[in-house]
This record gives structure tokens, C-alpha cells and sequence, in this order.
């Protein structure tokens, strides 16, 4: 062991993990390890649109933590930073195929934007009906080490979830992309890093950051964002993140968001409550009422502290959805 | 700024961190800051006996995280790991009493006791009823720098849910008084350290861990546990946290368990995952059936990496009370 993680062989952190998943929420999901996806136990369900998504590990909750009634049906892990190959994407389409057909959502990032391409290109060989959007909701930066265009991030969980509760609800395969589309279009995010993370296989960090450096404009891998500032109050951190995110989707005064205020993975909840008072304070003075909130670690970066700030510009129904019941391991309510 | 967290001065850290959960969750709760408690939003309830649980900030989302319907009807957090006073834990117990009488849920460190003690007295000469569970669940060390007797770690997350459930379905303040009695008398709950965390007013870590060091044991405050040993994989880790605790309270093959496997804050989940598996491995080599499970960050050290494992030994009265409805920040389903 040279790593300071509770892993064992770091080749098979993933493997090992994502059976304990299926061993700990066995009521909810039924794990496959050959090629490795985490599938709704009642998959495919008869006349409803199956969602799956996927991407690299080390982001959980995302995504086999939103498998389950009301979310996802099927959720495809990489290799830790690492994007699912088509195999294994193909494998969760045709399992949650009802015939009714699949959306996959995808986060933008160059790998996986091409993975799932090629998996929705040989479902559609086998006859199922795929759509995908893809999720770029990072105002940070415009291109990024592992991106074309703005980066997938936090508006992800949202998308989920919106997602998810129309397929429930029985909305054709058209119908839950274009919703998807839309809670895409109307997210945006942006982040900041105060340490980085160490994945299992590499060994050591992924960056370094002194100890009086913050990185702000992060993404979820630890690449580079926008600027490397020195320590700042929370208030004024909040505001550093809030501001690209308010210019790039201006709203009028009386418009509503979804305030999400999501921790990296190693950021206390304490923190990130501190953060969520200052962004509602700066909301209000926009006239923005905030009618929905989520705060906690929903989209991680392994054990980087940091944290992100996303919002949703809200419609009638997304509020709809968003309230919809749903059941997984990581996110549930209402049923 | 002389500390890298997301805050701003470190002596409001707890004011702002729960005046932003008041913002996030008026649904469920409402804050009340002088003297600083948070109560569930439509407490109190008549008819239903009311139930407290506190201590020192920093272990979040214990405790506000778990008011709400079925579960707690009030929290009192203290300053970053140090008990509350007197004054705010009666305040709450005056804010939740119906009537009906008031459960106190104390984690055994001295000073949580003392007070929460007091506040008991202050309480009872107004006329409350109360009475008052101390968990004692950690079977690490005898005494501790905090504590005579064992710690209250873990386990408590689970007492509150039970006798939550049990107040919540109209039981009287003995029956569920004794419930919560004996879901400790039968939980055992052992952790361990990778990392110490920081007290943002005290600004530096704790305690020291070398690079190659775990702590076997730690309490939720960074304290001492039993041993030091070098790294060692995640099933040796699991195993050392394991023995004591079935040594402890044996089971006889058949019964059944809850098993709780707790992030310490900063560990991420894939590692969770990976102690999950390990941990359903020895149970069933023992022949203890598993037959709930919960697994994150439910009671932790701020930005500590390390877990803890708690062993719920379930009869079928706790089983029903733990599945029964619960509506709150950090842990909700079937409503």
C-alpha cells in the first residue's frame, strides 16, 4: 500500500466499490460486472423511455447513486477520471430497453461524448431508439484539457433528475430529451478547488495548490480553471462564483432558480451551508426568488474540498418534475 | 484569511452555517439564533412527545441535518466540537414540548451530559417531562479525553431514526424512551482515522497522522483511539474496525443486522463502497444477515478521512421503526 486511501488494489477500487453498491442498495439496483453497469432492479419497465448515464468514477454520488425509481435506470462507471468504454454503454441501453427507447446523457467531455456515440450508434443497429444530450453547463472556461466547448458538471444531477421524473411520468423518448435540453440550456455552473485529489492508480495529486492558493473556475477532475487566487472569505468567494454565472443567463427580477450549492466530496457540510447563505443573500438582491435547493456532496471530485454553485432557471415544469417522487440510493423523497 | 476552508470569520462559522440551512430547508425547519437552535417547522406537535439531540458543531449533517418529520423535532449545535449550553438546549425543549414530554438523545462526552442535564433540570422545574438516552455506542476505549465511559458516536444516527419513528407513530415518552435505550444497548460502533481535520477557530489540524499512519479507533473529535498502524488495504482496515465490535455483542448465526458504514467527512464514497463489501463479506462468513444498510456521511469530523462501522443488532420492532417514513435534510424516504 502506498496510497492513504481505504482501497485495496487500486485497480479494482472501482470493481470492488461498485459490488458493495449493489450489495448495500440491493432493493433498488442490480449490479453487472462484465461489462461493469449498476441497472434499476425493475429495468427495462414496460412503455417508459429508460435514461442512462455514465462517466468516469470518483463524481459519487454521480451516477450509480441516481439509479432508481423517478432518476436514472442504469448508470455506467469508468476507471476512476476515466470515461466507460461503448461496451459497456451498449450493454446498459439494451438492459433498460422497453422498446420505448433510451436517452443517454452524457457529460461533455471528449471521451465520453465519443463513447456513448458509438454505443448509440450500435443500439441503433439492434433496432433501439436512442437520443443523447449532452450536458455543458460550466461557465468557467470555453475549452478545457479534456473538453471541446464548456465542461458537464453539477447541472448534471439536475438534468437527472428533471430527466428522470418525466420518463416516469410515461413521456415519449422525445419528449424527455427535449426536457432534458431544456434544464441543460437554462444550468449553469462554476466551481472552485481549495485542495486537489489523489486518484488510487496515479498515487499522487493531480495538481498542487499552495497553501494559501485557491482555483477557481475548477472542474470536476481537477483541471484547470480560471484563475489561481489567494484566500478569500467565503461571502466573497460565493460572489466570484455567482457573478460569470448570473451574466451568462441574466434574469429579469421575480424569475425563479433551483439554488444548488454542491461540495466536491472532501468540503464539510458546514462550509457549504456558509456558502448557501451568502449566495441566497446576493439571489435576493437580484430579485431572483429561489423556490427549490439542493446542498451537499452530489457531484465530487474524490476528496477534493471545494465546492460548486449552479442555478437552474426554473419553469412551471421543471418545478413539477423536480418535486416528482424518486427513489435511489443517493437522492429520494416523496414516495 | 488564515485558514483555507469556505468561511468567514471563523467565530460565526456555526451562526452563518445554520442561518444558510434555515434558508435551504424553511420547508422542514426554522432557526432560531439567540439562543441558536433549530426546530422543526411545525413543532410542536400535539399529542406526539418531542425529541432533542445536540452537540458540538462539526459532525454535520448530524444533528439539524435530521430534523424533521420521523426523526428529530430539535437541535441544539454548540460551537465547532464543543457542547452546547445550557440555555439553547432548553430553549429547544421548550420549543418542542406538546405536552407530551421531551426525549434528550446525548452523545456521552462530559460536557454534552452536564448540559444537556441541566437543561433537563431547568425543564423539568417548568414542568416538562423529560428523559434522557446517553449513547455510549463506541467500543474503542474505555475513557477518553472527553468522556468517562464510552463514546457516543455513530450509533446515535440510528437512535435517532428509531425513536424518531416511535415518537412519530404516537408512543408514549417511556416506550420511546426505551426503544432508544435499546437500539444502543445493541449497536457497537468502531472507527478509524486517515487524516486529522481542522477547527476553523483553532486553525490547525488537531492531531498529526505521518503520511503512512492511521489511527484505529479515533473518535469523532480527531481523539486518540487504540493503536497506530501503517497502511494497510481497505478488507485489513474493515476486519481491525469488525473483531472488536463482534467481540463486543456477539451474534448468533441467523440474527440480523443493520450495517451502517459512516464517511468521516472527507473520505470518498468509492471508498465507502469498497469497506461496504468487505464488511457484508465477514457478516455472512458469521452467518449475521444484513438486513438493512446505510452508507455516507452521516456523522462526521469535518474534512476527516476515515469511517467508522456500527453493527445494529435488529429485532423486528427497530426493523418497522427504521423503515417508517422520515422526512429531513440528510436522510428522507417513503413519504
Amino acid at each position: 500500500m502506498s496510497v492513504k486511501k481505504i482501497i485495496n488494489d487500486p485497480k479494482r477500487v472501482v470493481d470492488e466499490s461498485v459490488a458493495g453498491f449493489g450489495l448495500a442498495h440491493a432493493d433498488l439496483v442490480r449490479v453487472e460486472l462484465d461489462p461493469i453497469h449498476v441497472v434499476r432492479a425493475d429495468a427495462p419497465i414496460a412503455g417508459k423511455v429508460g435514461i442512462v448515464s455514465g462517466g468516469g468514477s470518483g463524481h459519487e454520488p454521480l451516477h450509480a447513486g441516481y439509479v432508481g425509481f423517478g432518476m436514472l435506470d442504469a448508470a455506467v462507471p469508468g476507471a476512476v477520471f476515466t470515461s466507460p468504454t461503448p461496451d459497456p454503454i451498449l450493454a446498459a441501453t439494451k438492459a433498460v430497453d422497453s422498446g420505448s427507447g433510451v436517452l443517454h446523457i452524457v457529460k461533455n467531455y471528449t471521451g465520453d461524448v465519443l463513447n456513448f456515440e458509438t454505443a448509440a450508434d450500435l443500439a441503433a443497429a439492434d433496432g433501439i431508439d436512442v437520443r443523447s444530450v449532452i450536458i455543458n453547463d460550466d461557465v468557467a472556461v470555453k475549452d478545457s484539457l479534456y473538453t471541446a466547448g464548456r465542461r458537464g458538471v453539477a447541472g448534471t444531477v439536475l438534468v437527472e433528475k428533471i430527466a428522470g421524473a418525466a420518463a416516469e411520468r410515461g413521456n415519449s423518448l422525445d419528449e424527455v430529451a427535449d426536457v432534458a435540453e431544456r434544464v441543460n440550456a437554462n444550468a449553469r455552473s462554476m466551481g472552485l478547488a481549495l485542495t486537489p485529489c489523489v486518484v488510487p492508480h496515479a498515487g499522487e495529486p493531480s495538481f498542487t495548490l499552495a497553501e494559501d492558493e485557491i482555483e477557481i473556475g475548477i472542474g470536476i477532475h481537477g483541471e484547470p480553471g480560471r484563475e489561481r487566487i489567494g484566500l478569500e472569505p467565503a461571502d466573497r468567494l460565493v460572489d466570484r462564483l455567482l457573478a460569470p454565472i448570473l451574466e451568462d443567463l441574466p434574469y429579469e427580477r421575480g424569475e425563479r432558480a433551483l439554488l444548488f450549492v454542491n461540495g466536491m466530496g472532501g468540503t464539510p457540510q458546514v462550509e457549504l451551508y456558509v456558502a448557501y447563505r451568502r449566495a441566497a443573500e446576493v439571489l435576493e438582491e437580484h430579485g431572483i426568488e429561489i423556490t427549490r435547493s439542493l446542498v451537499g456532496n452530489y457531484i465530487t471530485a474524490l476528496e477534493m474540498q471545494g465546492m460548486s454553485i449552479t442555478l437552474l432557471k426554473l419553469d412551471d415544469e421543471m418545478v413539477e418534475l423536480w418535486d416528482a417522487p424518486v427513489q435511489t440510493a443517493a437522492l429520494r423523497w416523496g414516495r
